[in-house]
This record gives C-alpha cells, sequence and structure tokens, in this order.
C-alpha cells in the first residue's frame, strides 16, 4: 500500500506566477482571432479595431419632417412680406429622406403653410439647416471601437449601420474537461449503490468557463486507469486550449493525474497552501495549461477560480474584472492556519447600519455553501483567523443590493422557514437567510444583534409554556416580538414498519435500537432531555446519545439510510422522506423578532406571507402541523 | 398632405404607470413556467423553488483516505499501548467511499502504521469521527434554491448532484419585433442609393431583450404601408408576449403605427414626454404590450428601455438590476426643456479625484453616442439644465474602473488618435477617449483640466512654429509638456480626378467651387485663414467659407458624397475615403499634457506607445505622415 505525499505546499502568489510566467514563455497568450458574421458578435470580443465600411448617413439627410428648399429662396421671408414657392422650388421630405443637390436647407413643416400648391414660408432658411450632413453619425474609415471592446446591442447597431458584415474577433479559449473515477456517474438516480458518486464538477467548471467566456467540453468520465487517463488527454490535447482533469488529484490510490502530466508534458506544482483546494496539479503539455482538480466541489470551485480564470481571461486579452468588496463585521470566530491562503464562504446581510457577515459550512463537500454564498473571506497566508465580531473585507458575488433586502433567521430548524423564505422573495423580493444553531443558538444569536428574528420552540418545564421564559431571561431589556408560525407534531422517527415496534420514549433504553440525538441548544433536544427525565430514563441507557446532527431532515436521512434507527423529531422530516413516525407531543414554534433591527416594512411583509393563503396551503399540504396561531403575537415585550 | 399631430406629450412616469396597470388589469404579469432539463438551465429562473431529489452523501461516506475501524475496537490506543487490528478488523478507505455499517470512524492514513498486514493505531478513535453523515451537504426535500433564483454555476452542479433532472424555470417572454420603412434594407452594401438606410435597430433592440432575459424574433421588414403592416402584427400576435413596432411612429406620413394598434386592440399612448423618445407608442393587443418605438436609434434604445425593459422584466418575476450612480461635474453646459425628461448620454472619466462627465452628441440619430456613452444622465422633468461645473448623478452602464483607468484628450482631430487609443487599450489596457474640438478647444479644455492631454497643431504666423506661443499665452501658470506625435501633410481634398483642376488656394476665389470649411478654433481653420491672407483673398470670396464641419474625416465624406467640392485636410482622409490631394504644407502635430492630472505610469504608457514599433508601422502605411520627431519633448513649461 504506497501512498505519495504532496511534493509541497507552494504558497498561491507563487504557484501563479511560476504557471503564468511559464504559459508566457510558451507564448501561450498570443491573441487567437477568428472572423465571423456580424449578427453573431453579441458578447464577442474585437480581435482588431473596427472601422465603419460606409458613412451613416451616406446622403444628405433630412433631419426633419418638412420641405426641402434652396435656401437663398427664401431670403427675405418674413410674416409681413411671405415667400411663396411654386412646386418646382420645394420638395416634401419626411425624416431621413435624401435631401437633392437642387436643395441645401429644410423647412420643418410646422414653419410651412401650403396655399393653392405653393408653400409659404414667413421666415428664411439658413443654409444646410435641418439637414443632416453625410457622416454625422459615423464616416467610413472612422473607428467605431478599439480592439479588445466587449460586443453588445450598441457596437452591433453601429457596425450593422456601418455596412460592417464580419469581423475580427478573439477566438473562445476551448477547455477540455476530462472527469476520472470509477465511482462517477453520469447522473444521478433513485437507485444508487453506496459510493457512487453524481459527477457534477464537470458541469460547474464548464458553467463557469462560459461565464469567464471561454468554451468547454466535457470528455466521458475516465475510471480510475492511468492509461486510459494518458489516453484521454492525448485525444483532447491537440483541440483543447486547456486541460482540465477533475478528481483523482488527491494523495489517494487513484492520483494517476500528476503521473500523467508529468509523462505528457511538465508537471509544475502539486500542492497549493491554500484551504480548500490544496491538492491542486498545475501543469503544461505542449505549452498549454493543464489543472488538476480536486474532487471536492468546494476545492474545486475555488482552484479553478483561482488558475483557470486568470488564464483564460488572458488568453483572450482580457483585463479580470474588479472585485466588489464589501466591509463587513464576521458574526462567528473564523479560525485559520497561519501558513495557508483561507476563503471562506459567507452569507453577507445588513443589519442596521453595519453588514455582518456569516460564515457557511467550510466542509469542502457542501455544494449548498457555494449556492448560498454572497461572498468570500481571503484570510491570507501568515493572518492569523478572526475574533467574532472584528472586521473584514469580503469578495461580493452578489449585488450589494440584495444584502440590503435580506432577513436573518437564526434558530431552530423547521421546514416551514423554506415555505417562508420562498414566498418572501417570489411575493416581496426579500431574501431570507436562515442558519440552523437551535432555539438558543438563536436566542444567543438575538442577544447579540446578529439576526433579525429567530425559530424557537422551548419548552418551559415548570409552565407547560414554551419561549417566554427564555426570552424574557436571556433577553430582558431589549424589545422583541413573539409571533406565532404554527404548532407541529414532534415524535419518534422510525423506518418504515417500524421494525423494533417502538411505541414511545420508554422503548428507547432497548441497547438494540441505535437513536440518533439533536445538538444541546436544540429545542429538540431540550424536548428529548425532558422527556427523559419523565420517564425515569438515564441518558446512559440511550445507544446513541451523543451523537449529534443539527437538523430534523438530517436525523430523518440517517434513519432513512440506516446509521441510525430512532430519532425525534417533526412529523414533517419524516414524512418527506417516507418513514414511520410516533406522535409524542405537539410544540408551539415561533419566531422572536427584534423590531429594532429589521425595517418595518419587511416586519410587515413577513406577517402577510404567514397569513397568506399560500403559506397555510403549503404547511396543511405537508401535514403534522397546526395553523390555529398562525401570525399571531404571542407576547411582546414592549408594547 | 394631412399631418397627424401627436395626441399628447404624457409625462414619463405617468405614461409608465398607466402601461403597466393596463397590463396588470390583464392578468399579463402571471408568471408563466416551463420544464427544461437540469443541464440547459444555465442563466434561466426557477419558477418553483429546486428541492433536492436525493441526499448528498447519500450513504456514510469517508471524510479521509485512511482506515475505516470500528471504534470501539481502538480504545485505549497509545504510542506506549498501541492497538493493533487484524485485516478482518479495518478496512482501507479513500475519500468519499462508503464506510460500511460495521465501522463507525475513520483513523487519518497520517496515525496508521502497517506491521505485518496489521494497522497499528497510537490514539482511539472517537465513534463518527471523518464520516460524512448521510446528507452532510444535501439531505432529500432540502430546499436548494428558492423560486426566482437565477441558477448559475453552483446551483447547477448542486442540483445535478442531489440528483434533480428537470426543473421548472420561468419561460422566457417572447418579443416580436417588426422594422416597418419602404426605405429600410436588411444589409449594408457599397452600392446603397440615397435614401436607402440599413435597417439597424431590429438587432439591437433583439439584443437587449437578450440582456434582459427574454427572447426575440424579427418579422421581414413591411413596407409602408398600412394593411401590409396590420397583417404583419396579425401574423405574430398570438405566439409573441410583447410586440415592437420599430419606426413609423413619426408624425410623418408613414405613421400607420397608432391606427393598426388602434384597431387590432387598444391605443393607450402616443407622445412621451422625453427628449429623445418623444414620439413613442404604448398600447395592448389581446391584453399584451406593444410598442411603437421611434426611428431615430437613440430613441429607440431610450423608449425600449423606459418601457419594455420593466415589463420584460416584471413578465418573469424579476426585479430590475439597481442602477450604479457616480457623482460627477459636468464638462459642457447643457440644455434641458423644463416639460420634459431629458437622458443626455455622456462620458465618464477621473481627473484626478473627480469624476468629470462629457455630454456626447446629442442627435437621436446618433448611434456612436450610444456605442460611447459610459452613462445616463436623467434630467427630470421641471428641472432646468446644468451649467458647466455643476454637479449632477450619472447612471453607469459600464463598470466604473474603465472610468479609473480613461485618458480625455479633447482638440484638434487626426486620424491616428485611433492608432493611439487601440494600443493603449490592447497593450496597456488604459481607455483613450477623444473628443473633436478643435486645437483652441483641447487649449480652453486644459485651462479648466477638464482633460488629461491635447491634440493641438496651431501655427504661429509671426515665427512659423506651432502651439508653444499658444501655450504659454493661456496656460501661463500650468505645469505643461508638449510632445510631438508626428507631422502631416495638409492639403486641399479634392474629386477623383480633381474635375475643377485646382491646383493651390488661389483656385478657390472660382464660385463654382463648393469649398467646406473647418470650425473656428481648429487649427486647420487658423491655417486656412492664414493660407487665405498669403495670397490676398477675402472669406467672402470662397463659396462656402461659413459652412462648418468638426472633422477632417467629416469634409472629406463630404466631398466624397458630392455635397462639397473641396476641402483644406489631411491626407490621411483623403487616402481614407479614396479622394485626391494637392499638398499644401506639412504642419506639427502636438500633444499637450498636463503632467499634475495625468498618473506618471499613464504618461508613461502614452510615451510608450507613441514610440513603439506598431504605432509607427499603423501612421506610416496610412501615409501623408512624418515621425521624424515622434515622441520628442518639444517643450516643458517647468523642466
Amino acid at each position: 500500500m504506497e501512498r505519495k505525499v504532496y511534493i509541497k505546499n507552494t504558497p498561491l502568489e507563487q504557484a501563479l506566477e511560476l504557471f503564468l510566467k511559464e504559459l508566457e514563455d510558451n507564448a501561450y497568450f498570443s491573441l487567437e482571432k477568428e472572423r465571423i458574421e456580424v449578427l453573431s458578435s453579441l458578447g464577442r470580443i474585437l480581435a482588431s479595431p473596427a472601422y465603419a465600411r460606409r458613412s451613416s448617413p451616406h446622403y444628405p439627410a433630412s433631419a426633419m419632417d418638412g420641405i426641402a428648399v434652396w435656401a437663398a429662396d427664401t431670403y427675405g421671408a418674413s410674416e409681413i412680406n411671405p415667400v411663396r414657392l411654386d412646386k418646382d422650388k420645394y420638395m416634401e421630405v419626411d425624416t431621413g429622406d435624401y435631401v437633392p443637390q437642387a436643395y441645401d436647407a429644410v423647412i420643418m413643416i410646422e414653419d410651412v403653410n401650403f396655399e393653392q400648391g405653393q408653400a409659404v414660408i414667413i421666415k428664411p432658411a439658413v443654409p444646410w439647416q435641418h439637414i443632416r450632413s453625410v457622416g454625422e453619425d459615423l464616416v467610413a474609415m472612422d473607428m467605431i471601437a478599439p480592439s479588445l471592446t466587449t460586443i453588445g446591442p450598441y457596437e452591433l447597431a453601429s457596425f450593422v449601420t456601418a455596412a460592417i458584415n464580419e469581423l475580427e474577433v478573439v477566438k473562445k479559449p476551448l477547455v477540455a474537461i476530462i472527469p476520472t473515477g470509477t465511482e462517477l456517474l453520469d447522473r444521478g438516480s433513485d437507485d444508487m449503490n453506496p459510493g457512487e458518486i453524481v459527477e457534477s464538477n464537470s458541469k460547474m467548471l464548464m458553467a463557469l468557463c462560459e461565464q469567464w467566456g471561454a468554451k468547454a467540453f466535457r470528455h466521458e468520465i475516465v475510471v480510475d486507469d492511468q492509461e486510459l487517463l494518458r489516453q484521454a488527454v492525448q485525444r483532447v490535447k491537440d483541440q483543447a486550449d486547456m486541460i482540465v482533469i477533475c478528481s483523482g488529484s488527491s494523495a489517494g490510490r487513484e492520483d494517476y493525474t500528476s503521473a500523467v502530466i508529468e509523462e505528457a508534458g511538465k508537471l509544475l506544482i502539486h500542492g497549493i497552501a491554500t484551504r480548500p483546494g490544496k491538492p491542486a496539479i498545475l501543469g503544461l503539455i505542449d505549452g498549454k495549461p493543464v489543472i488538476g482538480v480536486p474532487g471536492y466541489p468546494i476545492s474545486a470551485q475555488l482552484v479553478f477560480q483561482l488558475f483557470a480564470r486568470p488564464v483564460l481571461y488572458k488568453k483572450q486579452g482580457r483585463q479580470i474584472p474588479a472585485d466588489t468588496m464589501i466591509d463587513c463585521r464576521v458574526a462567528r470566530k473564523i479560525a485559520s492556519s497561519m501558513g495557508v491562503d483561507e476563503f471562506v464562504y459567507v452569507n453577507v446581510a445588513r443589519i442596521k447600519e453595519d453588514y455582518l457577515a456569516y460564515p457557511l459550512n467550510r466542509g469542502a463537500g457542501i455544494t449548498t455553501s457555494l449556492v448560498k454564498a454572497d461572498g468570500v473571506l481571503h484570510i491570507e497566508r501568515g493572518q492569523e483567523g478572526l475574533e467574532a465580531g472584528s472586521r473584514c473585507r469580503i469578495v461580493l458575488n452578489k449585488p450589494q443590493e440584495i444584502l440590503d433586502r435580506t432577513l436573518v433567521c437564526i434558530g431552530s430548524h423547521d421546514l416551514s422557514i423554506d415555505f417562508l423564505a420562498d414566498l418572501l422573495q417570489s411575493q416581496h423580493k426579500i431574501r431570507l437567510v436562515s442558519a440552523n444553531a437551535g432555539s438558543m443558538g438563536g436566542i444567543f444569536s438575538l442577544m447579540r444583534s446578529e439576526c433579525h428574528l429567530a425559530g424557537v420552540h422551548l419548552l418551559d418545564e415548570e409552565n407547560g409554556d414554551y419561549n417566554i421564559t427564555y426570552l424574557k431571561k436571556y433577553l430582558p431589556d431589549r424589545p422583541w416580538i413573539l409571533i406565532n408560525l404554527l404548532h407541529r407534531e414532534q415524535g419518534l422517527i422510525v423506518k418504515k414498519g417500524n421494525p423494533f415496534s417502538i411505541n414511545g420514549i420508554k422503548d428507547l433504553s432497548d441497547n438494540r435500537i441505535r437513536y440518533l440525538n439533536r445538538q444541546p441548544g436544540a429545542g429538540t433536544r431540550v424536548l428529548f432531555d425532558y422527556l427523559l427525565r419523565q420517564h425515569g430514563i438515564s441518558p446512559d441507557c440511550i445507544n446513541g446519545y451523543h451523537r449529534e446532527e443539527y437538523t430534523h431532515l438530517a436525523v430523518a436521512a440517517a434513519v432513512k439510510n440506516d446509521t441510525a434507527d430512532c430519532a425525534l423529531g417533526v412529523y414533517a422530516s419524516a414524512r418527506a422522506l417516507d418513514l414511520d413516525f410516533i406522535p409524542i407531543v405537539e410544540e408551539r414554534y415561533d419566531l422572536c423578532i427584534l423590531p429594532d433591527l429589521i425595517k418595518p416594512q419587511y416586519l410587515e411583509s413577513l406577517k402577510q406571507v404567514i397569513r397568506s393563503q399560500e403559506f397555510r396551503q403549503r404547511v396543511s399540504e405537508f401535514g403534522g402541523y397546526s395553523l390555529v396561531n398562525s401570525g399571531d403575537t404571542i407576547h411582546s415585550s414592549y408594547l
């Protein structure tokens, strides 16, 4: 069992510099051109200046609706002594009409009276008035746009006007993407085997190529076999301007990528001091760039962004667009290793006058972090991590206006929050960003003014009520409003057919039953601990008490996939994954809102959505919910 | 001869409000959906939330390269008392591999030694360490993205990962564009007749539709005939979500557009209080929007932007992206009529710390103003115009970084300035914006610090030198540098074959010869006046002395198109348009640069380009130029 170790951990800027220099040395960046039809040039980049082929207008043209005259014929005209022109001394013209040489001025129709076939003029015309001279817009040989102009609607219209039928544009670089891995499938299905993975990276990278002005094609999936990978590279290397090998770049046994590059060309770098992205490979084959991107989607995205993007832009003679930066406060502590450039994906939202950055799950396998991310925090090599509350600069990848229209909901997880988010977006253009931190996590976020609202369902064992006791305790001096979202059934989620015949909490002390718990601070955890005490069961008797997940759907998924046998959760999760459900209790799930942090019209929109027919319908269809108090103000600390 | 008059001059916001309300009343804005393959969904907009169909991972997966173990088997392991696992007690796994139920932890390969087939462990494993739980990334039924999300590369990858194969997306609105006008041609050619116009508006509007997420198709050109236009509208109205009729909306005789709309549906508005754009028409046919856009390209663009854009965005359930605004100082006075909303296209450049807005030619027929424009100044109805130097807000349509990399050259016109611009752009990513204001205009701009440099060729009759006398006079207290761009031949531009047998200035007193002059302040005008005095000819003896154009190419175009017989200008213009040329004098053409306004590295780039082989070659190939002093510093006021 031989394991390769990374050649090195090359610092980011050093790796990029070397890569670009080697390509430069191979004259890779000389501009490649092609001639295309003007009508298919939208979005393309001019490789040479566009010169007008024809003037516009190419004839003296009337700038008005009126009559063309010889100006000298109208001299002396006044209200008292109008000049009368016979039919052969004037010509009716509309805007854009040719004004023949016999005329040198146009009089607006509003200034002309017609009497018995004569045109009556009361003001002399000035020579060349209201005549567009030849080339007023464009003169033949005018440079309409210089090299490297991106052709938009207006350039297109101007080129057509100037009788340009063909253009010389920059050839789009062609990127060959080779996915490798025996475990990969082209397409997901309902009956995938454990260990099988849908190959999605190539699709993401192809889409990124398109965004950066390149074209990409995908080689079919290559199983883990060095010779087959070698053949795939040979197959694409002549037509492609860049080769990208997806996956196979870890130090795992499937790592043939670096060997294949070394054999076919030159291996420059294996291993880069970034996180994520470390196992990246850079090389050249026939003077063209080859990039080995890691298999984890976030690593793949980052490596592609860091190395493919600058190469593809430079290859097209283009500048990479400047980053849009925003100054933020980080909501949570962010750890970072001193020796690497770290890239942390974040949500960003505006809370009052400040922007807060919320680090997303940093797992390199979490594709949803890319979907959710509003931007990236780059912690440079040599910098330490960031303390909660400290300031940072975020590179935005969404328009800032979206951040201004964002509500942040941190706290307990419920499926109906997704319905809320969807309806707020479609009906009110408000984005709801939610993070699952459990009910107590939500309250702590409220305390730190780091969210606009929190989803909470915390049982007070003393009085059987929910939430209010906790909020009074933790937010004693703050105004807050508690609005009911819904009531929901909590119960035991078990496999279809309930193989262990679980009927209630008492059955969980059976040690064969693998229980899956929720994290401390979750309302469901509070409930579970309460139920255990109620039944006099010690946590130690529960097999799996210390194994935790963060959402209702996650525990249900574990039961579904047989990594656990039972979990406490809501009916909706059991139903979503087609599992059995033993109801235990109905609980109240509320939203706690801080009115001093939320814009009044957004609070209004939120209430509207909760009370809307669409929301009620979607929740009811799902089942396991009651809407008797939905939208009611349960309590307010200040009204 | 019957002329229609505009029904009214409806204020902009009133027209838009009425238009949107009528469409709303016709339930036009209900979202239309279609199902498409996930792989062709890039750039599309979700019509309903995307829910994961499958969890990812859908099995417990190793998060590391290493071995899978049953954690309890490793309890007690330490450096002193390592635990040795036999082959049947562990399993080699790579990142992403399935971890079967017999194992509940993964130990990283770096922490394992292999001795005689046994795995030697020196630290106990914690249950579930380095195992990605089912659904860590995505749980089946998770909402990946809410309605109205635009699908980018990351959404696409996530959907594929979640085994989503089809999506419900917003149907792209289909726009039918009908160009009308007997004078229109589909395509420009070299032998167009006077009065014929290449139809370019439909191409511009189609490209704009694409930018706004809609699709467009073009009906063939309809000649000016009310019945034919009626038939065209009938032909497209069922499939299209919006009908756009190009041209024919002026009050000219070809105006059938409003009549056709009125007959087929409802005419809402004819005539809007904007400039440009006034003759716009708004209506509904079968509850769908119909827009009659004026024939002038700038009017067409503005009307489409003001009325089609909000409708098309709303039809897709989308928000119009927020405008990027920038605070500017206007370089020139901008007149505006009180009763209309005026839209003025401007160039914007940064001069030191301030942004200056330079109004472009406001003629509605000038397509190049749209190409050149960096943004739009909106002068609202009820506001008066702006004085030179006053502040305003510009809506940018180019990235701000381009404005920061812009050099402004105002002054005399020479074709070689286009070469400079092209090479600065392609080699140094610096944009050169030039405006023709004549040499004196350039000097006045320098005096007001409104440009970085000026092209000048002003003869001092006293000493025969160029420029220095003028600069010393007008910029007495300013640092300036005068760099020679080139020498050029000035002479008389005449028709091919020189039909009037013109040999020199003295021949111009022949009254049959239609001369075309340059504007006062142009170096060529100064030269012409000097030559007239030298020959003792009075301006009154020159037929056309008072008829003026602003560039060398414009006067040459007039000669080419027989609206003039002769003009003074540079050889390059005569050559560009294949005209004859009678050389009169060689003059020096310099660039006067203000070093306190230009970034040192931009000045350096400018000098590099002037001295570059590429520049010298392009200029030499053109002919009529001498490069003996090109790039030399002729004078400096402060060195």
